[in-house]
Formats: C-alpha cells, structure tokens, sequence
C-alpha cells in the first residue's frame, strides 16, 4: 500500500535492521523498542490488522515467530519473551499494517502485568455464549 | 503432561468454557480475565512454551486465534484485540503450557503500553547483528 510505512521496508524504500526474510514476512529491529532485542515480524501481504488479514499471512508470521523465538530471546541473554499483536488503537496498535512484536524480558526489567477484573463464573459463561454465537 | 491443568482442560478433567475446538487447539474462557471477554487458545499438544513447542503447534494455535479473532472482539463489543502468548515466568507465564490470550479492549480500559527504553541506532544495529548470529 502506497502510504503504509511497513509496505515501504518491505520494499526496500525505507531502511531497516532486518535479521530474518522468507516469501511470506520479514523480521526486523523496532526502532522503538521496549527491550533490547525488540523485533518486529512483518507479514509482507498488507492488511490493517488480524481483522482483514489473510489467515495465510498471519499463520506465515507466526511460523517466524517461532522460527527466530530462541534467537531472539538468546542474543540479548533474556529471561523470557513476549510476543504479540495489537490489533485496532485502543490494543496500542500505530502503525496500520499487521506485525508481531518480539519482546525479551528479563527479570526485573519493570513490565508489569496488565491486571484483572472482577467478572463472575456467570458473567464468564455468557462471554462464552457470546462467542460460539458468533463464531 | 500429567499435573498439567491446561492437560487436564484438553482431556475435560477439569471444567472449562470451550468456545471452539479442532484437531490442534481448543478455545476456552480465561477464568481470571483481564477484560470481558478474555479468550485461551491452548495447543493440545504438551509444551512449557514456544522455545520447546513444535512449529505445528504453534502454527496452528495462531491459525484458531486468527479464525476467531472477530468472534472474541465482536461478542463484547470491543474496539481492539490484543493477541499475546507470554513464554517464561520474567514474561508473566503462570502456566507452563504454551497459550494464547485473546485480550478484548476498550477505549478507555486502563490498561497501559509498557514503554520504551533507550537504545541507540547503534545498539539497535548491534542487536540485530546478534539475533542474525543466532539464527
């Protein structure tokens, strides 16, 4: 897409730290990252997101993902690894094209998670129904 | 895996709110939510997390969390979806089985990014040189 940052690394027209590139994604660094090691997994098909993304460049992503999981966590001698896709603003995505960060975690570094809320066994079981309804 | 709960969950020795299965993974409710809605897909095949998993389950385990991923945000009416598998306890891992949380969000839900860290174009450079040595 014209206009989409990420279809212009793809492409060569904007630089990038890129460490890993098969026919379906390309691996990268975050120029923003939230660890050392911080990558990106980029599906080369656009989309904005999980929502209007092929299934075919999402499950290719994730291959990558597991393909490069211990390279990433070891090069920067991490503790652990999370990786995750944001999808729509209110998940903090901010750029428009699906990706999949890669973040090491190291004991310590100060993430904290992102808490609970109050839902009861009731309340729980109707979510479900919500969703095999509409599925 | 014997003591393994999200084991016992597959086999249906211990309860669960399954929202969709097939031959590789199934989908239940997460019974601490972060949010309404907060949706496991869990591999059936046994793992601690994705350093140790084999591609196909993983694989396949984005393959569920991509078919039903506007069923979890639509069933609540959310504005975004944040889709994370943690691997490692400095990750926030609790269960050693690898699973991926399908978070619904909501403008306005509290919930925080993590952040950033310093890292210069030229640790960023290196740091990508290390994960390609890895590979």
């Amino acid at each position: 897409m014209e206009d989409c940052i990420f279809c212009k690394i793809i492409k060569g027209e904007l630089p990038s730290n890129r460490v890993f590139e098969n026919e379906h994604a390309i691996a990268i660094m975050d120029i923003m990252p939230s660890a050392p090691g911080h990558t990106l997994v980029i599906p080369k098909e656009h989309a904005t997101n999980i929502f209007d993304a092929s299934e075919e460049s999402i499950v290719e992503g994730f291959r990558v993902a597991h393909k490069i999981a211990g390279a990433v966590k070891n090069s920067v001698n991490a503790d652990g690894l999370n990786i995750y896709i944001n999808n729509g603003e209110s998940a903090f995505q901010v750029v428009m094209h699906p990706h999949i960060h890669m973040l090491p975690r190291f004991k310590g570094d100060g993430h904290k998670p992102w808490g609970h809320v109050e839902r009861s066994k009731e309340q729980i079981a109707e979510d479900a129904e919500a969703i095999r309804g509409s599925l």
